[in-house]
């Protein structure tokens, strides 16, 4: 069911950690779609996962490289170009963690290195990203960039943690460079903010289970997987969608804007 | 450039006046991308319009029906999946007028009986239309609705008048009929928030030259056409985007997120 | 415990219906805080309610009015400032229904006729009032409107069926209006986005008890109530709050910017 | 024209450098509605501003902190609870700044270690100071704090530059601290979006005289002076305002929901 959506379109995938990836499964449609990219990861993300699988399937090269390290970033974007044989005409960001999280501080007693940390990573490392690109010139006209995010970034929920606040900070990024990258280069940036999804990153979170299925009753048509994100991921990526930027698009078969259901009602009656 | 999006996808395409209008550029679209539709505009809108180039262009019937009229409602729907042969995947809402806008009441000094019929022709209209397409079980699983709207929904634009207050009804019928169409029958509805666009309609209005070049001017992207509009109306159609419901979508080269542009600053300075 | 936030002032109050309406408690408090005001609601409403119980006590006139008729809203503006001695500082419209819900419709199967006249006199009454205010120059300079509203406007609840829509026009009205009241006679309105209420015409809602209870369970400080959103619109019609217009204000305990909270959680794990 | 709305209600005003300064108005008017506070600034910028004068004049002690110091705010909140006589009841967090901005760097070429600087003072310190009052329990039930935000954290204004995003963050963890502190301690927490102010550090950023202006011109009842915010803080602080939590409140004359106003569209005819 290829469109050639993405014929001839050069790009950067972040974050391809398994099979269970947002930006694997991205990976995969991309190549199916036509596009061509390289692949990169945290050098311990890519201990922890199977990146060369993904690279070997879709024809791409592997360049490890730490997104909050700009040298890294200079080096990654210079050697994408060289490959790929040209300038860049998308790129995912698909990064996030909070130590926090992982180490079961709640929000209300928070080790503030680990929550510097944590941002830094998650949502800073996409202003890095961006400016490199910018600075490099890196980006072809009409290009587009997206980072996945999640709607803790507008309202709570409790196990969500520091991570809420990344995420405000990362889409604040995406309007505030959205609007120079457009202005400078006709470049689009927008993040998409997705269904809690089953992504081996996810499934650490505490009391995960409960909110997936929590978050199913809530949506009138059920939680977006994974691979409807990468579908999503595809819109954004070509040309149909060039006049869409600095938005924040909902992914979550209907969860942002319902109350309460039907469903979750019947438990309260 | 066509991707074979839509192919075998069948539809109900509303508004296409002549070839300024975003319903037009939609027909021609999908039509290239493989769907097949039905055309539809109010009798008296058919008479000024040239919709018959279109139908003959994308080869469509062209069935004339009062969107605030339920009985007029039923027969093109009835007809429709007659001539098309089966259920519906795709329907574009793209119908709006304000007689208060048109006979130049101020905003402060409405005639009530304009000002329903407005909202009647404008937005009740959209939840007719899929009252009756869900009571006839018309359209297929996955389908999608889509209408077309303005951000004076979410910010006054004081020449826009009452067709403020209409849109903003208009977006609400979407995420509400949106829960219950996506909880039966796996049908998504969402509306675009588009650009201001020089349509036979839209130029219609006072001071709209004016407030193009505003608007252009504070876009990073510049405005959005009929065109493009178009072509995000395709990804909206089409099955890369299943899980997107109950959303209002700016398409807009930016606008709805940008506060002040640095070319709209410098006429202060 | 009374501050004289209100000394001098002069206004309407709609919709007293009984003691367990908003209003109610409003007039009350707003008597205590030394405001002056005619009361008034519908002739049907004041037969079936204790309103003149409501006037005794606050030493109040009580002029009936069908908030959907301009000649009624006319003589009820010029009768209000004869009996209190000037122009108004403030007024509350807490009218709504939908003959939709008290009929038990579902909102895939609305009679069109009901669906109108709860829009007339939920929603388009708000602009009536306003317009005729604006019209006789009724207002003071910094007076202040309010309407009651619900938080429906932005996600669907779905037993609330139409009075969503009706909510959705009626805050647009509110930002309309604002708007032109601003610029022409720095008159400010505001929407008030109140938790689910038990007064007399939220009980008559299906599933209310329930409905209560869950968004007890959501909100971090518990459900608003009567009395609270009482206070709350003593700050909007003092002079603390010039400069609050145009605005959609969440009276809620923090419902609105919660996800899912650790209680309702619990329920699914 | 005091209310005696703050009898007896003690607290902690962050911010205050001098007479244009918000925190200053705030902490006059609150002595003035029979409030008691202490005064709190970085040791640096007391040393630039006057505090002292307003310590005098309304008899608070001023006691010096550096808001990113989790030790200075565990003293300050001790010793604030000793001088004051018991648990606090309100908090106002007036703090902000950018090195980026202060040096003239874009946005897209930002030094990073100065945007973490930035980051940390305008609103990590935010749950700093939350979360050692959460720990030290020294809020009382019912007790309000507000932090001041700017509209930048939802729509861009290109010289507010990583500010931005640092209010996006601020305004993020006012939600995230607001749900656990109303859980924890019926505390609310809440951010107002203040207009453009001409204070001290305001009139610093380049073209501020013209963005003043402009706001001037987009807000129907003109741009909220520092007086006003005051005004409106005193509510927040207020026992009328208990249900209120986790909002960002606009106070900007209308601004916020104005898409464009007549006088600007006038420059574009």
């Amino acid at each position: 069911m290829a469109y050639n959506l993405l014929k001839g379109k050069r790009g950067i995938i972040f974050g391809a950690l398994d099979e269970n990836s947002i930006a694997w499964k991205t990976a995969e449609k991309v190549h199916e779609e036509g596009g061509s990219f390289v692949l990169t990861n945290a050098p311990i993300a890519m201990r922890m996962g199977s990146i060369n699988q993904l690279a070997e399937k879709t024809n791409a090269k592997v360049i490890p490289a730490d997104a909050t390290n700009v040298e890294d970033l200079e080096k990654l974007i210079d050697e994408a170009q060289e490959i790929l044989g040209g300038k860049l005409d998308f790129v995912l960001h698909s990064i996030g963690m909070s130590i926090n999280v992982r180490k079961g501080r709640k929000y209300t007693d928070q080790n503030y290195d680990w929550t510097h940390k944590g941002l830094d990573v998650s949502a800073m490392s996409f202003h890095k990203l961006m400016q490199t690109l910018h600075k490099k010139d890196a980006m072809n006209e009409w290009g587009s960039i997206v980072a996945l995010t999640y709607m803790a970034a507008q309202r709570v929920f409790p196990d969500y943690n520091d991570m809420a606040d990344n995420k405000a900070f990362l889409e604040s990024i995406a309007r505030s460079f959205g609007y120079f990258y457009g202005k400078d280069k006709k470049v689009r940036v927008n993040t998409i903010s997705q269904s809690p999804t089953p992504t081996t990153a996810g499934k650490g979170v505490k009391g995960f289970d409960g909110f997936i299925a929590y978050a199913e009753k809530m949506s009138p048509l059920g939680n977006a997987t994974a691979d409807e994100c990468a579908d999503y991921t595809l819109t954004l990526f070509s040309d149909l969608t060039k006049k869409v930027t600095m938005q924040n698009l909902f992914h979550d078969g209907g969860f942002s804007n319902v109350g309460v259901s039907q469903e979750v009602m019947e438990s309260f009656q």
